[in-house]
């Protein structure tokens, strides 16, 4: 087996895994655990949304966090944007990078975004140019590229059809969302055979959860076929707090883990990050779904 | 990628689960949950084990479940043994086969069963000749395979001996366990690489645990390697219950989604081994640490 020698993480937790908590949490705070991430040696944190405060509250404060977080040099800050006003904001607040994304399920997009496929599509591609105007790098995905809460299974030949699109827009950067951890790794290497010769030289991130418990063995058949760039969220946040063992996105610790283990290099210290999912447990008032965050804070026992 | 196109799963719940529970779990309780278990698809169950009642009182009453559960045809019902004793014993309950197995690790051997690497070994092909005598089929192990709690890393050319010794034995299945949930897919890989020629046509069995996240990642390697049979504990029973998200075996129902997801026969029933995780669960006044059988007992949410 070849893997790469070195992977990315991009730290996703400050938007996938805070959007997903109904305990509103103080813009300091935010701050601090985004300082701590930072200073981990991630170089890669999407750090809020442009979204709307009435669907989203706890995303309200995006403008405050951008502008009181530490800029660490070296470190990409991103920010999601759902719409043109979500780009705009953005730029504002002096992020590196926005991320915007169609869904390849038409009822995911039509809840999502109101838009049917072809529109949200056209959008993306007028947010990439908004983007590109001001100045911003873009990464440009599909959600539920490997399958749908609402409609089960998605046509491959859609995603790649739309990955197509983004390869017209010019963007940095590319991505490919499991967003509710459907995809198992069989699935995965089809895909990536698929859509890697499609990218070219446009890098490609997988954005991976672990609702099913396969996160790192899709990492694995992703790494097989050459991916490096990973979203990943610190103490595994984001999954369903009410839904026990339901874990979100793949834990930045377990991921670092599993990639030190395979000699794979990240320049990231899980120890520095698991110490920030600590305090976000405290915070949260509750264990974090991750594994190696735990037991990094603690000797191990046989 | 090539996998197996069936896969035969070892349900081990109710020896290495029910060994790491403090709570006692009553005899009827056990007979219960292991005959809800035989009537779920699964083809071999791992029922109890035969050592000392003052080291593991959990397991004192491993005759009385013999005893008392249904002997579905088509299922092996197995025990583990420690010792002559533990193999007489486990004959004396007319199981199909005994679980026996010494450690690559010399501290992990002393601590567990008082003898150092060589004289476990000669141990292990004692009961396997007793075990042979008294009509009982014999799967034998290699303990701490991919690394020790004690000793960190294990030399990989240890285990391959300890394997071909096993091989003499003439045992009908060899497991290699990673006891404590340190081995890699890289490691994984190398490893049965090295080891698959030694075994010929003796089947290999794997023992994962997840405690670190990557269960079913390493089961991902093995399968490309193209090894067919896994330890799973349902529920993912085994794990430490002090330790938040530090599970034990891999799930039972996790590992039964991804290989259905992957187009893999199992001829298992995942919501009827859910459902017992469920009553388990009850029994325990915890959420077990699996995923997939949390999902199995509601509806999907996006």
């Amino acid at each position: 087996m070849h893997f790469p020698a070195r992977v990315t993480l991009i730290e996703v937790g400050p938007r996938d895994g805070w959007q997903a908590e109904s305990i509103l949490i103080s813009t300091p705070d935010k701050i601090a655990l985004i300082d701590g991430l930072s200073a981990s040696g991630l170089r890669a944190i999407q750090v809020t949304s442009f979204v709307s405060p009435v669907r989203v509250p706890q995303m309200a404060d995006a403008e405050a966090v951008c502008a009181g977080i530490a800029r660490r040099p070296g470190v990409e800050y991103s920010g999601l944007a759902l719409n043109l006003r979500g780009v705009e904001r953005a730029a504002g607040a002096r992020l590196d990078k926005v991320d915007i994304s169609s869904s390849a399920s038409d009822t995911h997009s039509r809840r999502n975004t109101g838009m049917g496929l072809e529109d949200a599509a056209r959008e993306v591609h007028a947010m990439a140019a908004r983007a590109r105007a001001l100045g911003l790098r873009v990464r440009a995905g599909v959600q539920c590229a490997f399958g749908c809460a609402y409609e089960g299974g998605v046509d491959p030949q859609r995603v790649l059809n739309l990955l197509r699109g983004l390869v017209a827009c010019e963007v940095e950067e590319v991505l490919l969302a499991d967003s509710t951890g459907m995809a198992n790794p069989a699935q995965i290497s089809r895909m990536l055979e698929a859509a890697l010769p499609i990218l070219g030289e446009i890098p490609l991130v997988l954005h991976l959860h672990d609702t099913r418990g396969m996160g790192l063995a899709n990492v694995m058949a992703a790494l097989e076929q050459g991916v490096s760039r990973f979203d990943t969220a610190f103490g595994g946040l984001g999954g369903c707090p009410f839904i026990p063992g339901a874990s979100g996105n793949i834990a930045t610790e377990d991921t670092l883990h599993m990639l030190a283990e395979m000699q794979i290099a990240t320049g990231v210290r899980l120890a520095a990050v698991a110490a920030v999912s600590a305090r976000m447990a405290l915070l949260l008032g509750r264990a974090l779904p991750g594994k190696r965050n735990h037991l990094a804070l603690q000797p191990e026992a046989p």
